[in-house]
């Protein structure tokens, strides 16, 4: 079976995009049961430009059992189209409850998950190995792009490190027998785009992670400075984008600019001899 | 309108009991379709003896949105005799989706649910907030009960602390000002029984947080051990027991035992004039 590190190497590379689809419905939305065809609309128009689509499970979630549905229904139909479907679940729980999350989220044809890992290895090892037996993949919390981030994770330790690169050189580890052909891992890691010089370090921590990277745009990160993100792979890098794509005048170009910004920041910095 | 601690506080006396009947389906339950009649038969048998239940949510999810259904017909259920209902979620997302998931979670008859408290004050700033307007209470994840807690929780920082002591200290500031008459607050606080000195250390740094301790029982802790734990209030520590009252070959007697036993563990540190 292709692991998830080389199933998302190909897709990048097949779609020339690192873009996904930040699917994050508002509440009027799901207080008016349009969750589905509110996300089914956005996945036609701006689809076509991105790799994946990330659903946000809170806004699904309020939705009550109609919402889960819903957040079914958009799951499948984006597998439809050929895009990677993500949950952003944030799950984390002990090992028994770990795994039954993972029965939960990781199965058809939702692709991979975020998790979060303050639980600590033997929490994170249930759903690590259920993604990776069927093809699947995570991706675990290592610092945020909100601005209380900083209170818990960048905190110092007595060794100097920072506590999210302890995190950080956590999921390396338990990254590293998924390592598949591509050099990328079934264990990603969800970094903010916000502050180049800690990506530098994250990414030098964690050479074989797929990075998800939240608050390009909205949140104050710049694309141009993604280059050392990639670690010189193009699905190094995954950008979700929701509300600056949700609420354009026209969402497919706004996707379609997004995904050739993010394509050429890519070019910028890939190895001459790589796709 | 009350406060979730004043509330507890006020339940837990009426009822003389500190304990939580935790209902984690196992998967056979839930692929059967099975959950909401489980659930409902341990109710009635180990109901009486308890002061609320806690419902791990990720034994719900596997099921779908058919277990999305049966998580809300047993919290009403619960609702309905009289008990505490807490959803063990761990929710923690950043501020537009925590909101979300205080729509999802923080709405009758759900009283209380548990999250994890990475991504900082911000992050739990909207879920505090409905709780707090609803009468209603937030558990956050400080110390878990797990082997692997010591992974990350236990990281020692350049001050000293360990890093769930700052977990702990940040908990205590965000949940100071819904302390009610009763001394507790509505922002309390998860933390395994598994070592009575870090408990002890833990009941110093959040005064006025009711502890949510797992791991009494299966996983090693003692009842007798609790003590220092209320901190001088009957309703400073819940425990939540599932497997060894689920398991038990009479439930009601099993939940009558561990009743009894937290009860004499409260009465033999209590203050001579507390009921």
């Amino acid at each position: 079976m292709t692991g998830f590190g080389d199933r998302i190497a190909a897709a990048v590379v097949a779609r020339e995009s690192q873009l996904l689809l930040g699917l994050d419905p508002p509440a009027a939305v799901a207080a008016e049961g349009r969750l589905a065809s509110w996300c089914g609309a956005l996945i036609d128009a701006a689809g076509p430009a991105c790799v994946g689509v990330k659903l946000q499970l809170a806004c699904f979630e309020r939705g009550g059992a109609a919402g889960w549905q819903a957040f079914e229904a958009v799951a499948a139909r984006a597998a439809a189209d050929g895009l990677i479907v993500i949950a952003d679940a944030k799950r984390g729980d002990v090992n028994v409850s770990a795994a039954a999350y993972a029965d939960a989220f990781l199965r058809a044809p939702i692709d991979a998950m975020t998790v979060n890992p303050m639980l600590g290895a033997d929490a994170l090892a249930p759903m690590l190995r259920t993604a990776t037996e069927g093809g699947r993949g995570l991706f675990a919390l290592v610092r945020t792009s909100n601005p209380g981030a900083a209170d818990l994770q960048d905190l110092r330790l007595a060794d100097g490190r920072a506590w999210h690169v302890a995190v950080a050189e956590m999921v390396a580890t338990l990254g590293a027998p998924s390592v598949g052909a591509s050099g990328l891992s079934s264990l990603g890691a969800v970094v903010g785009a916000t502050v180049p010089e800690r990506v530098s370090a994250l990414r030098d921590a964690m050479p074989h992670q797929v990075l998800l990277m939240p608050g390009v745009g909205a949140q104050g990160g710049s694309v141009g400075q993604l280059g050392p993100a990639f670690g010189g792979r193009a699905a190094g890098v995954l950008v979700p984008v929701s509300r600056s794509i949700a609420t354009a005048d026209d969402p497919a170009t706004a996707a379609a600019g997004l995904r050739r910004d993010l394509w050429a920041a890519w070019r910028a910095v890939a190895p001459s001899s790589t796709p």
